[in-house]
């Protein structure tokens, strides 16, 4: 079920040329990833420390969360913020002599992830030329990391240069993490190629459809929700938002901004939060209905009946997971009756293959957009002033 | 600092006096409850299971995770969202013979909390009679709930008729999970009446100037974002979502739909990820920074130089919430130059105080709002309609 009004077919083929020329001329090394092979290293270690913040480790987390029931894997505990509670926190949790550490930062020079670092070697007592086998660094080549690794003969992974952080959980900075941790990368990525494949051979033309009316419509709506029906996509959502607002807010090849925004639901649970805004505030979203249609490990719903409360045995029998595809119906029946845009991805199951698909089909979904609105998806130039402000200010 | 620009100052005033004609005709009850005493009942337990959904959660949670470090208390496991996966998870790690479970839904029906219930009743083998002790019921005077707990003696405690789920954490509905847990809520309240007697008293007039500005622009600024600089937050960002979503996404007296969209980041974590939008895509957005100033059990950044990153040792010998501190106010900066409508909170510390005056800021300022915009702030019909095809579809 799709309710995006059908535009110009003709348009389509425009899109998947400019995306492939993109791929051609090595504007994004994306669209290569899922062909490529990961080569896991071997280490001897009980749990894995992840320090990487944003891009280094957002996708990480939306993989190891979705696929937490299949986890015979090993504990990842991720030092992203650099909040000072929630660090010592962590700190008080990790035991160093058993862990495996990957520092996980693109320009090398990540201030939260180095700072981190830094304060793990210090409060941990590790040296970098002793403990060289404890840690992992993942980094682009020729960077600061690169460097330091190399000097102290520590293992090191490259990203391709060509690949910004947003776009590269398919890349080492996925894989290696999630295959030390036990998880099947090699799946993962089957499911990520299957879908780029049938992308560029034109039969996945929903997300062309899709994209042209997101790029076309974007100041009536300038929002767009996914509304993901599963405790399991917390963390997916977040890599969403990132992918989507960082390579969708610019200036664009005209001088003018412009940006999608993303929000970001669980059902049913934000059915008693946001709901009551889109059931009536003004149509300026978009809503993408995201839900599994089979729990592996369902729940049933016991056949109980309690005194007053009968009005709530209609569902006695189902399962849990039946009850919450129901419910994301339900919503989805009631706000097209207003007439928002709005589509619905049903993945089949909660395993390896569907979790490498649904990061595919954002990519591309993302890129498509990007293209129709004559963007760089693929910079972020806009943080950098911040950053300069903050050396100034302490430098 | 603020730059909002200043409206009228004449609006004021009849601002103020809406609020106050909502307190006197009890249209919400809200205004009342830091006035009130809570009293906590007897309970011998080790860890509680609370059992509740959106307004019935949210507050407790917030004010739970902010505190977390000042915890001397007893762990609260929450089933709200009921994903199949989360929720059996949860189950595994509940005791149910050292744990109290406190039930809450205002209607007394909400479909969610009551399955969850119902299904702890079966698979934890318990009985409403034998086991009455071990359960709290929280609910609406004369609701189905408060009728079984009269018919099986369990004890309850009621909700003002006039306060609303998302208006409900200063009542017996956050309160008494709270106080049961250790926390010493009469000083959340002492912070709250604070507040809340200074505004009536004219000496908030910020919010009644960022209210005028939110609600008169709302049409170029449709979305309002919340930076919270604190891992501790996270879930004060949640019930923030509800808050503000619920109440002002309305149809307003003249029959228009308004609505003023919440949007919630974490930082410096989403200074990569969704700064990149706010600086450079449309200044479509106000910006809320909300920061701790001194964190107690604050982490040093040690005195440490690697070969290679001495880029990053200007932030050497601060701490780790300096750190926070510095890149929220480097943002900000950043965002003040693009003209974006920004204002800042700052929280001295964290404590219960703190937390009460805060939740009371944002009650008073999405009141504030919603009275200028002419929409009824306290209800929620929109969400009806799902509910009834919800029942139609599996009646």
């Amino acid at each position: 079920m799709n309710s995006y009004r059908l535009l110009f077919e003709s348009e389509y083929e425009d899109v998947i040329e400019k995306l492939k020329s993109e791929r051609d001329r090595n504007i994004t090394g994306y669209y290569d990833l899922p062909f490529d092979s990961i080569k896991l290293p071997k280490k001897d270690f009980q749990e894995i420390v992840l320090i990487g913040i944003g891009g280094s480790s957002l996708g990480t987390r939306a993989i190891d969360s979705f696929l937490r029931l299949k986890r015979k894997a090993k504990k990842i505990h991720y030092l992203d913020n650099p909040d000072p509670v929630a660090f010592k926190n962590k700190l008080s949790r990790i035991d160093p002599t058993n862990s495996l550490f990957i520092l996980i930062s693109k320009s090398g020079t990540t201030l939260e992830t180095i700072t981190q670092f830094k304060a793990l070697l210090h409060y941990f007592n590790l040296d970098l030329s002793q403990d060289a086998k404890r840690f992992i660094f993942i980094t682009d080549r020729d960077s600061a990391l690169d460097k330091l690794a190399k000097k102290y003969q520590i293992e090191y992974f490259s990203i391709p240069k060509n690949v910004g952080g947003r776009f590269s959980v398919l890349s080492n900075v996925g894989m290696i993490p999630l295959g030390l941790a036990g998880y099947e990368i090699e799946k993962i990525l089957y499911g990520a190629k299957f879908f780029m494949q049938r992308f560029f051979a034109k039969k996945e033309t929903t997300i062309l459809k899709k994209a042209s009316f997101l790029a076309k419509n974007w100041q009536q709506y300038p929002m767009n929700v996914l509304f993901s029906y599963a405790n399991e996509l917390e963390n997916f959502n977040k890599w969403y938002m990132q992918l989507w607002g960082e390579s969708l807010g610019k200036i664009d090849a005209h001088g003018q901004s412009v940006g999608l925004t993303p929000i970001t639901l669980i059902g049913p649970r934000d059915q008693h939060s946001f709901l009551q805004l889109l059931a009536q505030g003004p149509i300026d979203k978009s809503v993408t209905f995201l839900r599994i249609a089979n729990f592996e490990e369902d729940l049933l719903i016991p056949n109980c009946s309690l005194p007053y409360l009968e009005s709530t045995d209609f569902i006695n029998g189902l399962t849990f997971g039946q009850m919450v595809n129901e419910q994301a119906k339900a919503t989805m029946k009631s706000l097209k009756k207003r007439n928002m845009p709005i589509d619905e991805i049903i993945l089949p199951c909660i395993n390896e293959e569907s979790i490498g698909e649904l990061i595919v089909y954002f990519e591309l979904l993302t890129s498509s957009v990007g293209a129709l609105l004559e963007i760089n998806t693929y910079d972020q130039p806009g943080v950098e002033e911040g950053k300069r402000i903050l050396r100034e200010t302490i430098g």
